[in-house]
């Protein structure tokens, strides 16, 4: 494979400009709706939410080429194409867009910002209307469910009733298994990519290490910072923690090795240093903590099977699964994928599993990664053009 | 492999009380020495060194017996044994004692404490000669080549010319390497256990995350706090990502699943949470923050191979090798062990490997575990029962 450049390591597109790089899409614009809110499964009722969102490509005349994207923890409706106020490209721009794997030309694609996010969604930097003021701590908890119910209301409102595929990578991959889980009959295809149907303790552990980092942070009084008061140096902290947890040793050895900084001090002496500094300054920048608490509680609490048995759960389900995972994925072991697949079949269910092999880490999804566009790209194609369904594919890439 | 004790997942036996353990070498006793000082390789003078020390069984007549084990990160000088004051046994006490791995009745065992630790060492909390005030930050930058050197000045005080064998997990491990490079006629056999001979970016930025959250602490000011203004949220912080590294996925997930708390609050709700936020809790009574610096600096900045290369560095060890890793570690993974050995066989070294399957991860060292402790005691007692030297073995677990 060859050298990754050193934005590409950094994962997220939006984290940095990308001198040089050119959407194929051009610039792309990101609106916010008001649509009737829910309740959510913690019992709280939002009268109303802002949502965020952003629709490329064509909804075809028969309303059923629509693609719905579900971002990761810290992603936003902002899929592709180049912002019109920032510059910078999409966090998928790689693999959304016209001939991408995600294909605009065929596909009317859906990115939107989850509920409790800080990103135009309601969330807890939001105004709270009862108060006046923002719900900070008291914004309340929040599912993946209920992201998904949010979701739903988007589709209502953009007049797609069923969903071509719904696709999403870590907590968006949760978010997709909610979808066929909860919405049978509006889902034809689910890639959960990435992403698994519970987290284990390793998972939950490196969530509330962040977490811990932020409420730690004297200046987190209980949720209730400002701008001048914000703990800034918890979440920064909680950041470098996610940030090596997405990447690969292999990947980290290639980029950093033990190269030095040019001007290091007592405090900075090797390049990765400097390098998660980077990311955690700039992360503060554009994140709000109590969202960071809020979703990763999220995250912590997601268990699809929580209420019955897998069969029981999967039972209901018809979408057909393709589900992703890769080699060097720490944090989302490909072991938590094949589960999920080994469940899916035993529940007689439709699903395709690729493990990928990969260097990044589960920033695999994230970077430029052509075995990973040529399998999304075959298998939506492929089903896109099998307009009647066929039997199920039940192609396993490592022999389960 | 049968369940594992919840303390025994706590990693240190000095973290708990381990209430109904006993010890079979009964109560022991650490010593404090002054000792004449070093330069170290910073170029600081220390005039002179208090350092820590437990010596368990007997020195032979010839003088032939000494097993120098260096602790890891966080451990003491008190390997074995139930201390007269805690009560606690020794961070090994599973694998140093009479008929143990490491025989107390067989060798003369000597346990110290590292150069910038906290724990009767001199160390950053130590008292400054020139100023009558704990050096503080003002510490001076130390390595591992300079722990070696004063563990060296120990071995002249105790009367031990030549050590029989030099055992080290983790950073130990790093110091049993720094023993056979740098006191090549003075080290018998070198066991370094779950360790490697340089740190990769990966485990740098764990380390850096763990260093950030001290040094972004409030209380930390530049590192000179006092007890009543600790930056003890930094350094409970820097532990949980500690801990977290050094367990395994698996020992996890039997261990904590995703078992609630009973009275578990919005920032408490999973029992690895409280595992964690208890392993910081305890840290924060026996560690010093400004150690915590000094060490894991020390560690990330050894380079075994820094200054010639690996040919020409190994050229000069005599020491016949015990190379252990385990599966599950990935905080040190087995490929680095490899790769030593690897790097000791084309240098024409006697070298051992042996990659043991354990569960555990990192710490599958500290805790009860038969297969480890099966290995260390026959590579011993094999050595110490042919006095002549036998050619070199070659015993490759995992076919290098």
């Amino acid at each position: 494979m060859a050298d990754v450049p050193a934005s590409i390591l950094q994962g997220d597109l939006q984290d940095q400009h990308n001198a040089g790089y050119q959407s194929a899409l051009g610039v792309t614009h990101t609106e916010i709706v008001t649509l009737p809110g829910i309740s959510t499964q913690s019992g709280f009722r939002f009268e109303n939410l802002q949502v965020s969102f952003q629709a490329l490509g064509t909804l075809s005349p028969a309303r059923d080429n629509a693609i719905l994207v579900c971002h990761g923890l810290s992603g936003t409706a902002h899929v592709a194409g180049t912002d019109a106020q920032t510059g910078r490209p999409g966090w998928w721009d790689f693999h959304v867009g016209p001939g991408k794997a995600i294909d605009t030309d065929k596909f009317f694609v859906i990115g939107t910002n989850a509920l409790g996010g800080c990103n135009g969604t309601t969330g807890p930097s939001s105004f709270n209307p009862t108060t006046g003021k923002p719900f900070g701590p008291d914004f309340p908890s929040v599912s993946i469910r209920d992201m998904v119910r949010v979701q739903a209301k988007l589709l209502d409102h953009l007049g797609v009733e069923k969903l071509f595929a719904v696709v999403g990578a870590s907590m968006g991959g949760m978010q997709a298994l909610g979808w066929a889980v909860d919405w049978p009959e509006r889902v034809r295809i689910c890639i959960p990519i990435a992403s698994c149907a519970a987290h284990n303790a390793m998972q939950i552990a490196l969530n509330e290490i962040g977490r811990r980092a932020i409420a730690t942070d004297p200046n987190w009084n209980g949720g209730n910072y400002s701008k001048n008061q914000f703990p800034a140096h918890g979440l920064a902290v909680a950041r470098m923690v996610g940030h090596v947890s997405y990447l690969s040793e292999q990947a980290m050895t290639r980029k950093f090795g033990r190269h030095r900084q040019p001007a290091g001090d007592a405090l900075n002496q090797f390049s990765v240093e400097s390098y998660l500094h980077h990311q955690g300054a700039s992360f503060v920048k554009r994140f709000d903590p109590n969202s960071y608490l809020c979703l990763t509680r999220a995250i912590d609490e997601f268990d699809l099977f929580e209420n019955s048995s897998p069969e029981e759960v999967l039972r209901r389900v018809s979408a057909r699964f393709l589900v992703i995972s890769f080699s060097t994925d720490w944090l989302y072991p490909p072991t938590q994928s094949r589960e999920l697949v080994r469940l899916l079949k035993r529940a007689g269910r439709a699903a395709t599993y690729i493990n990928l092999e990969s260097d990044y880490g589960h920033d695999s999804f994230l970077i430029e990664n052509p075995p990973f566009a040529d399998v999304l790209r075959h298998f939506l194609n492929g089903e896109h053009a099998s307009k009647p369904r066929r039997p199920a594919a039940s192609v396993f890439a490592d022999g389960i």
